[in-house]
């Protein structure tokens, strides 16, 4: 068994594929679906927008330890990803990295053709959706003229520190981001204003605690107020204005404005995908996990169904389940012998292990 | 966090407990379901017959492989046990070990009241039965007057081989475990015989092979016909009857019978517990894996439901569903927030980790 990081098998772009089963979304959940579609013997290529496997959970907190993955009390999403990466090795994958998958068409003999954005199709008669909560993209203040000042002296995340040094700064919202770039930039910024809606914070206790202290301290400004407008001119924020049913309408001197609204998400093309959707997540049974299609399947976060909880054990439960349905779509009239890793000398061979 | 083996917490016998949830059950899937109970603030008390946690996992393959752990491509039942308990020793579940929960009864207030075979009574509104195959007993030939030789002559286990050394041995069945026998055995025996009701065999292809390989030497001789009668007195064994269409009825000489028709289930004293059984199965709902007794919930391979898959996985995701309905019983009114590990402090600092 290969130890350590195992790379992704890609594909050229532009081309023609034919598989078994196509997985849109490279997370964990995706990527346990490759083992168990394997077992059965089953091909998967896989189709993720990011430029690399591990979805979310890579790309948002690659470093951030996860616990509740069941026997491994402590993981990071990277250690989880390259572990999942080395149990399907040996199932050889065809993975479609840095690009989207763009439309979906059902052809006439009942297999689906994906493309991307690239331009590589996928066929395959059997579908599976592991896109766990579509792309993240930031929710916006709505705020009228916000546009031309956004990417310059707007902002809905950090890049680069350095850029707010000796910058008059005001940051809006009331949860975790807001407060952690509360605490982290004030050091650096030469004024820091934060703005909230209401005096109740969402973000953890302790950094709500750290924030009031810095404000008893006059080293943050704590306006409890609607952010409503932004003043200017050629991208360059010069105040933002507020609004308090006390105080009225007043504005903030600032040169930059850090908005932390949440993230909202956007399902992407998937949502012309022809699936019935319930709040942009896909029902689906809890036999099959088969969306309103027949042949789509859909696993992990992106799923609905009584009782749902958006934890990684349950996709890998789902996937589990879906490769069985798969399988009887793949090869009908084949019989689907069920074996057990531990004792099946057959499994033990396609892992490479026997 | 603890490293390495954790010791499990256990009660005195004969005791009076109280707590949020009985678990019935201490392998991976009882297990886990501390788990996730542990995160919502429940209490555990955990009871198995063995004498340690593990389950069938840790006593019949705890040096076999397991490799369809999502994240653990290879990982050993002793050592999925020994991860297991240090995920879960935050949270100091109590177990009842050595003992078979042996009647349950519903009290006036709606909770349950376990009693074990040692006189340990544990009440709780909630009780999780994660008892896998229950116990399971060797299935035995339906030839009568067997039972004088049993244990004597006539086997279904080796405990040791050379019990078998210069003997006349006959191995019945067609399985994995016949064949293993068959191969282990022939090199210590004088005389060895495999009789099957037919010529296929559902043991794995390569020691089919290889017992057929020594059949052509003349090393294992292979009758296809039905075991039919033992003959013998004082429990020991001379000959045993067989029949076939072609030759009728005939007798093969020996001293020893090894029968291997595979393993039954026996759920034990869980079948008394007024809950419906569907071929020893607890049928339960997919949304709570709840069983038709409110309260009562089944998870791991003791369940069906459509679907169904007896992985290991798939007990890790019911522990978790039925989790958010044990803590409606028991904190009703409470409201339930989903929390996620990698984020929330609240959750670290149960685990210890913040």
């Amino acid at each position: 068994m290969t130890q350590g990081h195992v790379k992704a098998e890609q594909a050229t772009p532009g081309e023609a594929y034919e598989t078994d089963v196509i997985i849109v979304g490279a997370g964990p959940v995706g990527l346990f679906a490759v083992f168990e579609l394997g077992l059965l013997d089953l091909k998967c290529h896989v189709v993720d927008v990011l430029d690399r496997p591990g979805g979310q959970c890579a790309e948002l907190y690659p470093e951030k330890p996860i616990y509740d993955i069941p026997g491994l009390p402590i993981v990071s999403g990277q250690e989880l990803t390259d572990r999942l990466m080395q149990q399907i090795a040996p199932f050889h994958a065809t993975f479609h990295l840095q690009q989207m998958a763009e439309s979906l068409e059902r052809l006439p003999d009942g297999k689906f053709k994906l493309r991307t954005e690239l331009g590589t199709t996928i066929t395959a008669p059997v579908l599976a959706i592991a896109a766990g909560g579509g792309s993240f993209v930031p929710r916006k203040p709505k705020i009228e003229g916000i546009e031309p000042f956004e990417g310059k002296t707007i902002h809905y995340s950090v890049r680069q520190m350095e850029r707010f040094r000796d910058k008059d700064i005001v940051i809006a919202g009331g949860g975790d981001s807001a407060l952690d770039w509360v605490l982290n930039l004030q050091p650096i910024a030469r004024s820091t204003t934060l703005i909230h809606r209401r005096d109740d914070f969402r973000a953890a206790p302790h950094s709500v605690a750290k924030m009031r202290a810095l404000v008893a301290e006059k080293k943050v400004r704590l306006e409890i107020a609607d952010l409503k407008s932004v003043v200017g001119a050629d991208g360059q924020l010069t105040s933002v204005g507020c609004v308090t049913k006390e105080k009225g309408a007043y504005e903030i001197p600032c040169s930059e404005l850090l908005a932390f609204y949440g993230l909202t998400m956007k399902l992407g093309p998937i949502a012309n995908f022809g699936l019935n959707l319930n709040e942009n997540l896909i029902p689906v049974d809890t036999e099959k996990f088969e969306t309103n299609e027949p042949g789509i399947f859909a696993i992990g976060d992106i799923n609905t169904y009584p009782g749902k909880l958006k934890l990684i054990l349950c996709g890998f439960h789902e996937g589990a389940l879906m490769a069985q349905a798969a399988f009887r779509i793949c090869r009908p009239g084949e019989r689907l012998v069920f074996l057990y890793t531990t004792s099946s000398t057959d499994l033990q061979k396609k892992l490479g292990v026997a």
